[in-house]
């Protein structure tokens, strides 16, 4: 029996949280969320295709290799496999390693990236029912988000990175649910994950960050499976005086995480980028697209390039002489230049080799910003002046891939083709969307990630 | 090269303190700390030992075996191996799971545990010699602590098992410098910790504590081991503006972590306790031990016990109608009552079993507390009143285990040899402490961990 406080409503965060993972039934799951369950699934694929080759994957799975258990599961984009635990490891990783996955908006939160990639490694080693993992996806996405908002936006702030500190429960509770644990079990699933929930702000940019988003799979799965076998934790994981929710949030609404449960869907909310850039970035990339697209001059032919938009975007984006292409992510200089030299803001316009082009480097004198509140962050007028007088204008009211305009269906399979190009991925893409889209019809999981495995060379 | 701040000397913390564990030598050890360091090292394997049939330990052993690699290193008192990283994890738990392990008591940090369960898990897959496994074992002690000391109290106060948050940076900086990392690499190791740190004190007396402890070992060698690779982090991972110090400390005191290197031992000053119990009840079982061994009377004899000491312990020991071990050994009560009864304060006298026993769990209306803040922590005074109005007394200043009267190598030894007992670890208990004090001129640690292991029955 679960032992919950009975200081009020505002408690049992954990049971509660813990007593919906267990009833939540697909048919409960409205039609838009579970269809977006697929669009993140979808999304995952195509990142974590993306970064299967990143130095921070290779680099981790080089040192785990000689310690690695079983062949049992798929590194995605890879023909050898590893240990269940390993692969949650590197595939969260690949994911998430140019920060190009998916965004609950509000929390800043990355959430497919942990639960997915510790889902497919369980799935690979015990039958699941596509509408059992898309259900437990949903879960994971959903607990994180809604984790994630009780302490927003206090908790990133301080220094905390959000995708990989709740990640873990995300991931806890999903395997959770396709392990079939009973509420009792699915708390201590929560309370293994609290003490396992780390990672900082300060790592950002550096392959350090990508060990604790690997980390959020793991270890919410290893959770789980250490739940199943009995090993117990504390009633309050979450809400409890010394319990996750307090130590690295202020003031938490215990709300945010068990209201409207099964009304109110974060999972439904999830968005998707075109470019591999910080979101702020958005409409000032599409606009220049735009310009590019539209009119006929060179990089070396601008004499200006102004940017108008919320405070926020010259705040989070004003780099210039940055070095690194990881840098260049949140670089308005070198994302304004590729966009107007080379006609494309893709992985490829954000490597170190790139960022070291002279004439890109040189541009970032020639940019400006001029703040203004009336622009929502999605926003943004560009102004070019060109050689000779001529001046250039694009405004983006909403740009593509947040909330008000999404990426379509179709655009989020393009960006699978381009990035398990990009990242030298040799798997059979049509037959990977193909599955993805009707995975709620599929009997079992494990022919994805065959689908998802690079071909021996 | 190093990139450190310029904002001055009380920057470069993470920097300062990679190059203090790559320049030490042994021979710039006191022999004091060299001492205490084979100490620390005893009660690690006497715990160990103790606790290596503890269910969490098991149960995560259950669950980690199918996924294990290869069976290079010893589980502790078990004829069974594991692979490196899971060898590390488990022994760390072990060492730790009845908290009967080492106190830095300015932290209340139990340092040895993440420690040498990630050196001797490292020494058993490369020759080692034992001088430099002890460096590395007082470079991970001092570094933890002090860190620590950083962010005392207030990091344990919000909540965080600091055992494990700060263990993980111990285990780094230990097995990095195993690896013979240079600063650069010493630094990531330090951000690859810095995102693995986690433990809440939530968990204290469930299972789930030893999850964070056992990751403290393994993820800090993992942590080396990444960093080794090339896996690179921030230049500031502790003291950066979301580093781990302003994270999850208020106002940390730099100086803490690299004041007076090589001057300030933090490692000198380890205490080991004689009980299994919070370090607050050492004197009043001292006092009850010995008027129980000095006087004759039966518990049921006894009319009433007065405990006069600290106000500390009152509040962190007024503990009746307690129902497991672990709550036992934080309860007054149960304690008192224990030591009257059998004579005997170890972790026999700590089960779940003994709790039930009727007559230990009547004696708790018998007790009350008298606040006295002119005791320090280290005394009590206990006053008996038994059937037909005699009374006695007993006074101890300062306490068996305390900073003031340490604990013998004598008594150390014995308790490894209680512990082995305790834990049903088939061990040749001689043997070992014989390698443990002269492991200092040891060619290669490796036999310690073939003595360590159980035999096969």
């Amino acid at each position: 029996m679960i032992q919950a406080s009975t200081s009020g409503a505002d408690r049992a965060v954990s049971a509660r949280l813990a007593e919906f993972a267990v009833k939540l039934h697909w048919e409960d799951i409205p039609a838009a969320v579970r269809h977006e369950a697929k669009r993140s699934l979808l999304n995952f694929f195509a990142t974590s295709l993306g970064g299967c080759r990143e130095d921070a994957v290779t680099t981790a799975w080089r040192v785990m290799q000689p310690l690695a258990g079983p062949s049992c599961a798929t590194v995605i984009g890879h023909s050898l496999r590893t240990d269940m635990l390993g692969a949650a490891w590197l595939n969260a990783m690949s994911a998430n390693v140019f920060d190009f996955d998916d965004t609950h908006e509000r929390t800043i939160i990355h959430p497919t990236a942990p639960v997915a990639a510790a889902l497919l490694a369980l799935a690979q080693n015990r039958p699941v029912a596509g509408r059992d993992f898309l259900l437990a996806l949903v879960l994971g996405i959903e607990s994180q988000c809604r984790i994630g908002n009780a302490i927003s936006p206090g908790h990133y702030r301080r220094g905390w990175h959000i995708t990989s500190t709740c990640g873990v429960f995300g991931s806890a509770m999903a395997a959770g649910t396709l392990l079939g644990l009973d509420v009792q079990q699915q708390v201590w699933a929560l309370g293994n994950a609290s003490v396992q929930a780390g990672g900082l702000v300060e790592t950002l940019g550096t392959m350090a960050k990508s060990i604790s988003v690997g980390n959020a799979a793991r270890n919410g799965l290893l959770s789980a499976m250490l739940a199943e076998a009995g090993l117990a934790g504390p009633a309050e994981p979450l809400e409890g005086a010394r319990g996750f929710l307090r130590v690295t949030g202020e003031n938490p609404d215990f709300d945010e995480v068990v209201g409207e449960l099964g009304m109110r869907w974060e999972a439904g909310k999830n968005a998707y980028k075109p470019y591999p850039c910080g979101v702020v970035l958005n409409p000032v990339i599409e606009a220049c697209l735009a310009l590019r697209r539209d009119s006929d001059f060179t990089l070396e032919e601008v004499e200006s390039v102004t940017l108008t938009g919320h405070p926020l975007l010259r705040e989070r984006t004003d780099r210039p002489g940055i070095v690194t292409g990881r840098q260049a992510q949140v670089s308005a200089q070198h994302s304004v230049a590729v966009a107007l030299a080379y006609g494309h803001a893709r992985l490829q316009e954000f490597t170190d080799a790139v960022v070291a082009d002279p004439a890109l480097q040189s541009f970032g004198r020639k940019l400006r910003f001029v703040d203004d509140s009336s622009y929502a962050v999605e926003s943004a007028r560009v102004d070019v002046v060109v050689k000779g007088g001529r001046c250039l204008s694009y405004t983006v009211q909403s740009a593509r891939g947040c909330a008000a305009n999404p990426l379509s269906d179709a655009d989020l399979e393009q960006k699978l083709f381009d990035l398990a190009a990009y990242g030298r991925a040799d798997v059979d893409c049509d037959a990977l969307v193909r599955e993805i889209w009707r995975l709620d019809e599929a009997v079992d999981v494990a022919p994805l990630m065959v689908l998802a495995s690079g071909r021996a060379a």
